[in-house]
């Protein structure tokens, strides 16, 4: 199976399609979303997931809500040339799917994206304005794919023929339109006979690594093994393990790093150990209007991702306390490099991140 | 509920009694063990656990399992007032019941402080014999209660009232016959009004302190939240934890630490955030033969423990390759200290742990 098939989202023939990620690795199953509902429930749900892949869902997602909805409109009698009354809709529809996961930045980003375009441009009607909205979600998407492989090719350069690796959670092809982020190198060393032995975390709760990562890297073939989050030290004492490779959620100006939590644990150990620790992402990622990690605030999810999401019998006593974080701060001096779409960055940064040195 | 009710282990009435773990904290479930079938069983199912319990179950074990031998083949007609005969029926015995868990080096210290307490005397008949077994195995879980309790004593000179204490695994009442090891000092805090806040990760994958833990902190009323492994990091960032307080299975002579895996994470994790991190021990699992960590061999169990064991549906993508490794190694340097029942010992050591320093 090609890297290309594992297809998270696609567009083809005017329907959008998702792979439901939520029913893997039992089942594997398409869906097509055909209005906001379709798009809000398939990201809430988390039936697709990963930053980028969410952007390009609601993106294709509010082109088809707007089809939809112009449609049942239509069928009312209104007019839709009228630019106003566009925009009106189509404002609706994106501020419905914002509310989907409203922590996930790409998810706000995309929209306003197709947003903008739409206002910034002068449609002559409806067709022309739903065009706009479908070029800018196209590009959205070529752009993901290029990004994820321009970082392919920059980790790649970081890593040699043979190594031990280790990610947390999924920043791989189903996370993405292309190659994934942390993945990409590792499925880009795979193609060229690198020999890779990848090593995925669980991570708990959801299980990320344990259902996702493991089931595209096998897909293609690849050497993988399963470990649990807490097995991590003990994998990097040993020699297993030559570097760690993780996506992230958000980086802060000064190179913080929000990413799925456990994420800064791998870190910590990582440096105690004597191993590079890379971070991928698309510049995208960064938020330079947040100065450091303390300011991103953290998601902090239902307990019940940890007592009873997957198990078949009750483990936990029943109504015991949880804290369930989503997400955690890596701060800068624990990250060898940062590697983006435009090339690898290393800390210290003087004046933090610089978009100019980007 | 007072922590003695909790009791994994009882011998009362001549009947050894235990909670059967394997199925908290759905059932609360007792068994007896009536011949060495039984004890092997209830130690190789992990139906009682933890090292110090394991060594109880193991002591009155052998003397059950003594007595049950002595019935069957009594009614055989031989003569059972050789000395000679009791002492192979009971090395038989012995070596039978070790096998149960070979790396839990208290299985074998426990059974052959019966055989050796046994060699050591002279009975006059099988009575006289089977109740120097009996003697022993009672002194075996009186010196176990009295370690709980001057570790307790010890380790709760280090903690402050308010504290937001995080534990690994299980090292509490369940694992022993009295206080616990780690959770010793938490549960004499409790009883003199200490209000500690404590954080239990899941341990995966057998998930001792999302079943265990949480349960027995529960039953006394103590104020305790579970966390994912990977979530510790984070917690201890933010500042929710003041100490880590953990068990171990077997101390280097160097002062180096095998305990449940994870454990050497959280160590290096509390040094990077300053937070101290406490190992409790009765100086029995001090292993003055193996110079260091590196010298402990880590047992290495069934992957199906992460893929199957508590899942209702399918997770993992079949046939994953697994590492699950069920310890790691702890270095010296990251234990702010050791705390025995003679004791707390801080290393830098000069020359490794030193027996009359203990």
């Amino acid at each position: 199976m090609a890297i290309s098939d594992i297809a998270p989202v696609s567009f083809i023939g005017g329907k959008l399609v998702i792979l439901d990620q939520s029913k893997l690795p039992g089942k594997e199953e398409r869906i097509e979303l055909k209005c906001k509902e379709d798009v809000w429930k398939a990201i809430n749900g988390l039936r697709v997931r990963g930053a980028p892949a969410i952007g390009i869902t609601a993106a294709y997602g509010l082109y088809v809500s707007m089809r939809h909805e112009l449609k049942s409109v239509k069928a009312s009698g209104n007019d839709f040339r009228d630019k106003q009354v566009f925009g009106d809709i189509l404002k609706e529809c994106r501020d419905y799917i914002a509310t989907a996961r409203p922590t996930v930045s790409n998810l706000t980003w995309a929209l306003d994206r197709l947003v903008n375009a739409f206002k910034n441009s002068h449609p002559k009607d409806v067709r022309e304005a739903a065009e706009i909205l479908l070029k800018e979600a196209d590009a959205i998407r070529m752009e993901d794919e290029a990004a994820c492989e321009a970082m392919g090719l920059s980790g790649l350069k970081l890593l040699k023929p043979g190594m031990g690796i280790l990610t947390h959670c999924n920043a791989g092809a189903l996370a993405t339109s292309g190659y994934g982020t942390a993945l990409a190198p590792v499925y880009m060393g795979h193609e060229r006979g690198y020999m890779f032995r990848v090593y995925a975390t669980e991570t708990r709760p959801l299980l990320q690594g344990a259902r996702l990562t493991t089931w595209e890297l096998e897909k293609v073939g690849m050497d993988v093994t399963l470990i649990c989050d807490d097995a991590a030290s003990i994998a990097m004492s040993n020699g297993m393990i030559n570097a760690v490779l993780v996506g992230c959620t958000r980086i802060a100006a000064n190179g913080d790093v929000a990413a799925k939590v456990g994420t800064s644990a791998l870190a910590i150990l990582a440096k105690a150990y004597g191993i590079p620790f890379y971070v991928f992402a698309p510049t995208s990622t960064i938020d330079f209007k947040t100065p450091t990690g303390d300011d991103i605030e953290i998601e902090r999810r239902d307990g019940r991702e940890i007592t009873d999401m997957w198990y078949g019998e009750e483990v936990v006593p029943e109504g015991i306390k949880c804290y369930n974080p989503a997400f955690d701060i890596t701060k800068a001096e624990y990250i060898t490099a940062i590697i983006t779409e435009k090339g690898v960055v290393r800390p210290p940064y003087a004046d933090g991140l610089r978009q100019d040195e980007l």
